[in-house]
């Protein structure tokens, strides 16, 4: 029943940006064979920022309808927000009295981001940041999910609700399947000044940005720094127009890393190049975003009926679970 | 509207002994000027005992009869099982999240009981046992309770409860009360060998015993080793018999007490004089609890009502919490 049921989620901390449509072209493929789950992730998001929860709602409307808009089908994956399930915080309190401290704080990612946030002023070394690998194992776990999509960085964190699940169907009864980690060919773009995208650096470029905003963000983009002529011979390797162009206009990548080097090409020739074959590509997810936000109240149906199938399923597994455990 | 509102909890590890006696008669106090909510803890039993659920259900009907049985109204207060208000596991969880790890660190009984059970072998150091104060935080202010009877050693928890609440307000909006701590002067009886009263020791009289486990325990009572004969002069501060003279049959206890410094009764008397008083105040009480049993669905009809208006209240503070953090 759970063969094929495939579980993923994306934190609702802001607009997504360009960075985020391999991901979302990666749950298209997945949606074409399997029964997807894919949840907005509010609970998550609060891990790491409790204290800013002012827009969380908005943000989560503008997602759902960009998600809709790259071409997740409702009718066929379940759509919906974390906390609608409130079934998952129950799972997750379950489950907490019997992960063992060490299994978390040995979780690679811990350490690091508690040091990341603390060199940006920030403590976030709360309990619910602690515990947030118990928070996803519940979330995938509470629908039986056989697959999970996760990057190279979150597979400590899947090894941990395999050993969750392993660990109930020990200790209680067998209601759980190890869900396997389905490593993704996600590609990385830098931010247009080359460092990480994100919003907060303000270098993103928006899945749903109006033309003006590709224009401006590719004109922004870091390039060869020892090219002052066209005739120049360029580097397209330190050059992140160049980077771009390996994802958005890949058919004609040889060409211009050769006009490139042999200064055939300037880079505004090169970057208005770059714009337009972005602009045509985001323009028809820009314009179905527009429609279905137009849709009054359909964003908000969708994730009603999400929330109705979602938590269907959560009940199914928690009757098991409470059997189970005997409570 | 808050205001003598109280929350009370009772974990459901096993039958209730007479060492639970004067727990219940507080509460019987309580309920006399105040809206009490008392609760079966099942979620709290498992931090410390996640591998021993068999039972748990079974534990619990008996304990609500015992509470019943000793005059807790039901039309009065509302008596639930916490695993029945869901909402409960999501304000935890929302808790969480701004809960330094610090705090709970912090709580002088955490080490103290880790290391307790790991002088008996058992490992808890789990993330649910280390967040139980949470989890007792979330219990209360679900119900913006005002006040909660606690022991001295519960005074910790409580003021953690206290600062969480403040953390929300602080963070969010004003939603809760700063619970008060009711300290109840509880009186602590040994076991009949002297030790702890515990179940597990097998040195505990049952709250609803039949008479002859009533006097097979006193009985088996401990007492000053130095008297052989009836007219040895005894030493009462050494004896349990005397600590229960104490508490049950206290408007005899000076004489008691002359009597035995100056060798005038025999410890058997003095027993059948303890296990007489002990039996009279338990007989009306295992009477009422066997006229509990034998209605026949009567507990759970009990603590289904009581769950619905454990839930009415619960979820309009959760309305008031989510409404808060915006989520
Ligand atoms: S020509 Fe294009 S690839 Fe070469 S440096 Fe300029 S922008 Fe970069
Ligand atoms: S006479 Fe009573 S109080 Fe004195 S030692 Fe014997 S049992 Fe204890």
């Amino acid at each position: 029943m759970t063969k094929g049921r495939i579980l993923s989620g994306m934190r609702s901390t802001g607009r997504l940006h360009i960075g985020h449509l391999s991901v979302l072209e990666n749950w298209l493929e997945l949606q074409k064979e399997n029964q997807c789950f894919f949840f907005a992730a509010d609970w998550h998001a609060l891990t790491t920022a409790f204290d800013q929860t002012a827009g969380i709602k908005e943000n989560i409307k503008e997602m759902i309808a960009a998600w809709l808009a790259v071409g997740i089908d409702p009718e066929k994956s379940v759509v919906f927000v974390q906390s609608d399930v409130p079934e998952t915080a129950e799972l997750h309190l379950l489950f907490s009295m019997f992960t063992p401290l060490g299994w978390l704080e040995r979780v690679p990612t811990y350490k690091d981001q508690v040091q990341q946030f603390q060199e940006q002023g920030k403590d976030i070394m709360t309990y619910g940041f602690l515990g947030y690998p118990v928070l996803m194992s519940a979330d995938i776990l509470l629908y039986r999910a056989g697959g999970v999509p996760v990057g190279e960085d979150q597979v400590p964190h899947l090894e941990l609700c395999r050993e969750l699940a392993r660990r109930f169907n020990h200790l209680y009864r067998p209601v759980f399947p190890e869900p396997k980690a389905l490593l993704a060919q996600v590609s990385v773009l830098p931010g247009v000044d080359g460092r990480k995208m994100s919003k907060s650096y303000a270098n993103d470029i928006g899945l749903v940005a109006e033309p003006e905003e590709v224009y401006r963000q590719v004109n922004a983009m870091v390039t060869d720094p020892a090219r002052i002529r066209k005739t120049d011979p360029g580097h397209p390797e330190v050059c992140v127009v160049h980077k771009y162009h390996g994802i958005y206009t890949r058919e004609r990548l040889a060409e211009i890393e050769a006009d490139c080097r042999g200064g055939r090409i300037g880079c505004v020739a090169c970057k208005k190049l770059l714009a337009g074959g972005l602009d045509a590509m985001l323009g028809p997810i820009r314009e179905r975003r527009r429609e279905i936000m137009a849709r009054l109240g359909y964003v908000e149906e969708v994730l009603r009926e999400g929330a109705r199938r979602a938590r269907e399923e959560a009940q199914k597994t928690m009757a098991l679970v409470r059997e189970a455990m005997q409570i």
